[in-house]
């Protein structure tokens, strides 16, 4: 835990058991790429670099760590490089030499080449088309968010930013985190036109679809660039383009006219704008200054109506998975505890058809159906608690490991004697704490809402056409099963329960 | 339209044409009985008097203007109370001698006998017990608020406040408006026990249930003592006791404590601080400072989540009609133009079974259900424009008068041709036209929604048990029916068909 501010920039270097406070005045100002690359000069070709860039020394509230210089890996979402800003805190570096001790060794590895023959087998086309392989089907299930959530359907433009598309040009290969089996990092390069010579890490889901159909844009060479840019300034792409689709929606209305804009045209669909628009909230000037907090803050500074388009939950964006097409989502993004979060829930794939045997939920539900979600949001929360927590991806959880595996791998490791239950207790132990922590901050029952647009606002095209998530209901059958009060508070025997009741 | 503010405190007197301002000083500080009996005084025994109390004076925004001394009739809802205080204006008195002219006077006086004959038919029980006759039903159907809106049903309590006890005990006659076939206004007298003495109008429904089991309080002639208060203090009853039992919730869950209640213990039910209560806050001393501008400004006051049990609409307390058992006035108090009032909308009467043949709603509807009322209220609030615009009394409407008999009663008046769809397209255009007012204040659909109870506290028993209002999926159709846009805001297509587009 790193506790105060320095006086001037640092970063920490730390080698094997040796943590380093060292100066970092002279990469303030780099973007995450050069900064990675000056700290591996400096300490250990091989250290491991979790840095800030640009946007992060401005604080912006949607600055993310960017880990892994080139490889941009990043812990994108709630701001958290504003925090390392705010400690004027450049980078955490760390090269370990020393194993890890596992209870049973060979157990645990015999298990994990089991699961990754599995995991291998169950992601072939995230091996080969990456995190926006599935973006056809997202169209037209009905999840894909368009024109700031306002559109229903995007039948010609869907085809043109697919996973296929960028594998058949301008996909140079894929790229894998340690000792993982699918690799669904996208490497590529751009070869011709006005973005040629761009090289690196290639666009994600949540980035393909907030810079392309959030914006009405279908063009997957600038949506590389946008992805290289958040990349550098780090910044989170999910909250980025969300808030640069939120300032289209106000050029449109004219909220925003071109002297706001320092002359861009905001247009829907306009590239070059969107890339300037980016640089401009990664140095937090300009319009950039308005927008560098996100959505809900721009809407304070902006017009007290704007809020209406303002798309989050809790300050945080919403990522691309549509509330109204995913009914189980609507209660996810509502009572997350970062806010508009899907990581904490991922019911989505349930409801698309995937079966979760070791939690019981084999018979997926009616996705546009916002009966009986409560109880399975609230157990899958639980699960994914831990899975987070241990660090893993959710991509492996997708190919088939759920908390059985995680208590065989906790057990092997630790010699502990978990079982399902335990994993899926512990998660909710953690959840609840979460909460707690939330709860002092002022956040109750109130805060578990929608944004307008989801909450009445149908799409109206597409699959999911007319559907509107009955949260109010929801929320009911929640409390109720996380066994809280109506105003979305642990009650005193629910923490008496969970051992926490001294909190 | 009084405009400004006076340098000290003035009443307006209008005698026939003659209009004086006359200085007021010497009457700031009296109740509304006093007010009204001075100023018949100096004036004229038969003026009628509108003046506020000095819970007006003190800029309450639960202020109300008492009409009629004590006959007590109230400009109620919303604080107008406070406008007249802010101009030191306290009270307005008329009397006028002139006759009005109408087109047909005969034809319009043959045909108010002819519905008042109806009206009386219709409205025995009214007659006979006032407006709180029906309370058994209104806790059989689920319909009561019973402890600041938490519980569902008190079977136990409500006999003992109805209008037939009412009458068994206090009631000593009937009091009628003008020229008024109904003469629902309750006359009541206390002769024993420790309220002896008190004598005058007796509590309406709203008032019974406000200040009865929304305290858990069943005592009738208590209620009719805090009636009597708030009348004289210029206090609107659905707010005050809104307001005193949101006082209520906060001192069960310790958010008050007797050093903030001046030694008053708020325990549900408890009549003698409820009283002692109400006069702090009409004077707006001790607790009543946090506490005479309503609800949500107390909880802004007290603590954050107590904006959880704050249960308002754009700041005015919700009327005694639980939108959980009429799911219809849940999208009646989010888009009524005052904040949570039911006078805008009435159609919690069609869902009881009442016909309106008139505007082609014959088969009322399911009342638990959320389907299909977009339009339903739409067409009551536009109906119900014309209806309160033209100064009637909506028992009027219950027992009979529809827009038929509006269009006709304004022909024989005016001399106009209007027919039922002009009534109705004047309630549209004038619903608008209120709309845009509150949308230069800033309000729109994120404004037009319910509290959290409301929304995610269903009734915990009773008729109501379980149900909550789907309230996006009803504004959605709602908007649609009024052709706004999906933020909630007249479309310049909507105007210009409403002849409003230069607005």
């Amino acid at each position: 835990v790193v506790k105060g501010r320095a006086e001037e920039p640092v970063y920490i270097w730390i080698s094997d058991q040796e943590v380093e406070i060292r100066p970092a005045a002279h990469l303030w100002g780099l973007d995450t790429h050069e900064t990675a690359a000056a700290i591996q000069d400096e300490t250990d070709p091989q250290a491991q670099v979790a840095c800030i860039g640009p946007a992060g020394e401005r604080l912006s509230l949607m600055a993310s760590v960017m880990i892994g210089g080139t490889d941009s890996r990043a812990a994108g979402r709630g701001g958290m490089g504003a925090v390392m800003g705010s400690k004027n805190l450049k980078a955490v570096a760390v090269r370990g030499t020393s194993k890890p001790e596992y209870f049973d060794r060979q157990g645990l590895l015999r298990s994990v080449r089991q699961a990754n023959a599995i995991i291998r087998d169950n992601s072939l086309a995230m091996t080969q088309f990456g995190t926006s392989g599935g973006i056809i089907t997202t169209e037209q299930v009905g999840d894909m968010a368009i024109q700031n959530w306002r559109l229903g359907s995007w039948k010609e433009g869907a085809p043109k930013i697919t996973g296929e598309r960028m594998a058949e040009t301008i996909l140079t290969g894929n790229y894998h985190c340690h000792a993982c089996p699918i690799g669904c990092g996208r490497e590529i390069e751009i070869t011709e036109g006005p973005l040629a010579g761009l090289q690196g890490s290639g666009p994600e889901y949540e980035t393909i679809i907030g810079f392309g159909p959030m914006c009405l844009n279908d063009d997957l060479e600038s949506i590389a660039a946008m992805n290289d840019l958040c990349n550098r300034y780090g910044l989170d792409t999910i909250s980025t383009s969300g808030t640069v689709a939120f300032a289209m929606e106000a050029w449109e209305k004219g909220l925003l006219d071109s002297e706001d804009t320092g002359g861009l045209d905001l247009s829907w669909g306009n590239t070059k704008s969107m890339i300037q628009l980016i640089e401009m909230i990664g140095r937090r000037e300009g319009l950039g200054a308005a927008l560098a907090d996100g959505t809900r803050a721009a809407a304070e500074r902006l017009d007290a109506n704007s809020i209406e388009f303002a798309v989050q939950v809790k300050g945080l964006e919403l990522p691309y998975h549509d509330p109204r097409a995913f009914t189980s989502m609507a209660l996810g993004y509502a009572t997350a505890n970062r806010g508009g979060d899907h990581l904490e829930t991922m019911t989505y794939w349930h409801e698309y058809g995937k079966e979760w045997p070791d939690m019981g939920y084999v018979d997926p539900p009616d996705k546009l159906s916002s009966e009986g979600k409560g109880k399975m949001v609230a157990d899958f929360q639980n699960f994914m608690q831990v899975f987070n927590g241990l660090g893993l991806c959710k991509f492996i959880a997708k190919a088939g490991v759920g908390p059985q595996l995680l208590a065989e791998w906790t057990n092997l490791a630790l010699g502990w004697d978990w079982k399902v239950e335990d994993v899926l207790s512990t998660g909710e132990r953690t959840f609840n704490l979460k909460r707690l922590i939330n709860a002092r901050w002022g956040i109750s029952r109130k805060d578990d809402t929608l944004p307008p647009r989801m909450l009445s606002h149908p799409r109206p095209s597409g699959s999911a056409q007319g559907n509107l998530p009955h949260l109010g209901k929801m929320l009911h059958e929640y409390y109720e099963a996380r066994g809280w009060s109506e105003d979305g508070l642990p009650t005193p025997e629910k923490l008496e329960e969970l051992g926490l009741s001294d909190l």
